[in-house]
């Protein structure tokens, strides 16, 4: 029998208790499928933080990244200033273990209602690769008031380091900036990424830039993907500024089979796209650096306000749980799960609020590990 | 008889035939209403370009500067780089002019199909207020290689002027960054302009940002609107995470009164805004300094392909003539033209192709200034 070891990040909120029902599935997915995954708990998320001042150590880091997936539920509390968390944990992972690529399946379930008229299952299915690393998520920016001012500015990555040495000088009241940046190395491997993936789909992919306005930065990532482009003739391309981006999602969602997009529109454009696919109970994600520690997650926050009643809806999780499956080498395992969901919202016997049934968030766990069983 | 001179540019692809339909109409108002509009012709476009080498020169602005508001088609021209014209022109304009609101109306009016389901007239009418003279569309950005660079870039703008000189040092191949920044003073007064709007409308102002995230700018954002809101505490206020308002113009549009956003989220959901309003083909904007030169347009673009063919629809830009004539003091004028649209639209008879009919543009035109007249 085959053994896997997963760390566990529950987090906040409604974390736990999706966690615990992706757990369940996987498990009854290990029983069909001969192996077995011994499940590692961490504590992190803000009680952790509240109680002993970590976000994530060094020494965390460090251990987690001895495995191949991670499993995270959600991060976010009310108790706390909006950043903490979500840099001191989601994206200190993501950059910690190099994460380059965000992976956000858009794909509509048969069964589930879009908020789009005239669309159906056939229409709404395509992948987003989102860079994960770069962009405008490094972080660094500042503030100067009227008068002369440094900053010094530094990112450092796997792949390079760079040092932003900042003189400014203004005559405003105040003003604060923000620093975006993209490298060649780390544009160019999400490119062959996203190249191969369509590839292996429908040959065709999408870049999303605003290279007409912000044209230092993604006048950059467009040349790079025309090179990288270079090495896949048959995989027909095509650039998109990003704001018809979020028009054709909701008017032509079958156009599209992969897009790669930078990370900050990446952020904004998969909120749409879970949007499209039915909502957030259903969108999952993997942050994935093929050669290393990934982490995979439902693409919602913690819903703080739910904590604890057993109502949130774990299809997200469960999903997310079949990414992670597949990646640990078990494809079977995961396209049954991906079944198991797909029947579990054709049945309507277990839907959750957010779906306009009453089921509760372990009835849906127990009926999908159920069927994985039936189907496996 | 009042008399009103207005510079129109026509500019490029079908620019100069929808601001033909848009004279036609405010011709038809002037008739009803007892004003005179001078028509002022400006070749500025592609073919200007390439004949002259003319973007907008300094003597353009100045003698623009003399009026109160202009009226622009559309500019883009695939026989040139991206970002040569709407640089050169568009935002060349937009910030000589310091028209620092981009009012965008997100109004679905009574017959027009929105692609959302179950959402009808009453759920979709609220106002975007894009930020239009700061953030990531000022312009400054560059590339550097493995070793050590030096940048100097500036921005010079009526309210301050910034200057960042940069030493860049890296370890990459190549890196290409972009510098956003916003100013307090240019902050201030789209938040004060916001927060008036609400108090005429619905009494609720929304905040987009990504603070969790792009923190220095976005935090900055934040603490203005909450610093200007101290002054008006009837009107009830939230923040919104950009990534997350996409959602939701999509599941609940009703939520939305008044919107203050960043430029460059605002070009991004102000699309997906025109999408969810029946399309582009519906929406205007205006580019506007309260007290000094302001600039009305679709939003959409220049459509290079349908140029000439006298088969675009003219209703985005008619609107934004209604938007233009009202900023002159016409408010009645405006309030017929919009209720003459959405007569014309109700009534099916002349609808242009993408709203499912098969009326040429003129037609529209024509129909809608008829009408005008009638309801006048
Ligand atoms: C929580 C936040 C930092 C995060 C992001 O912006 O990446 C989230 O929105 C996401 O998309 O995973
Ligand atoms: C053409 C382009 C520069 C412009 C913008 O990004 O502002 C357009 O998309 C808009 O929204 O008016």
């Amino acid at each position: 029998m085959t053994q896997y070891k997963v760390p566990t990040i529950g987090g906040d909120g409604i974390g736990p208790e999706i966690i615990r029902e992706g757990q369940k599935v996987l498990d009854a997915a290990g029983e069909v499928f001969g192996f077995d995954v011994d499940w590692i708990d961490f504590p992190h998320g803000a009680d952790h933080y509240l109680e002993t001042g970590e976000l994530v150590s060094d020494e965390t880091i460090k251990e987690l990244s001895g495995y191949k997936a991670i499993y995270l539920g959600a991060l976010g509390d009310p108790r706390l200033t909006p950043g903490i968390l979500e840099k001191g944990i989601l994206l200190k992972l993501r950059f910690a273990f190099d994460e380059y690529i965000n992976l956000r399946p858009i794909k509509l379930l048969d069964g589930v209602e879009t908020p789009l008229k005239d669309k159906t299952a056939k229409d709404i299915d395509f992948v987003v690769v989102r860079e994960n690393t770069e962009d405008f998520y490094i972080g660094i920016g500042g503030r100067a008031s009227k008068g002369k001012k440094q900053d010094l500015l530094e990112v450092e990555r796997d792949l390079y380091s760079a040092k932003f040495n900042l003189d400014i000088e203004t005559d405003s009241e105040e003003i604060a900036y923000q620093i975006g940046m993209i490298s060649k190395e780390g544009t160019k491997r999400v490119m062959e990424y996203s190249y191969d993936l369509a590839a292996k789909r429908n040959n065709h992919l999408s870049s999303v830039d605003k290279a007409n306005v912000l044209s230092d930065i993604y006048g950059f990532w467009r040349e790079t993907f025309e090179e990288v482009g270079k090495g896949y003739p048959t995989v027909q391309t095509d650039f998109n500024y990003v704001d018809a981006v979020t028009m054709w999602f909701v008017k032509n969602p079958e156009f599209f089979d992969v897009v790669v997009t930078p990370n900050m529109f990446g952020d904004i454009i998969t909120d749409l796209g879970a949007m499209i696919q039915g909502g957030l109970g259903l969108a999952p994600g993997g942050n994935i650096n093929p050669k290393g520690t990934s982490m995979f997650e439902p693409i919602h926050g913690s819903a703080p306000k739910y904590k604890g009643m057993d109502r949130a809806n774990p299809l997200a999780t469960i999903w997310a749980g079949a990414l992670l499956i597949e990646t640990l080498g078990e494809k079977e395992a995961a396209d049954t799960i991906v079944k198991a969901i797909e029947k579990t919202i054709l049945d309507k016997k277990v839907n959750t609020v957010d779906m306009g049934g009453s089921a509760k968030c372990s009835e849906v766990g127990t009926e999908v590990a159920r069927l994985v069983k039936e189907l496996g």
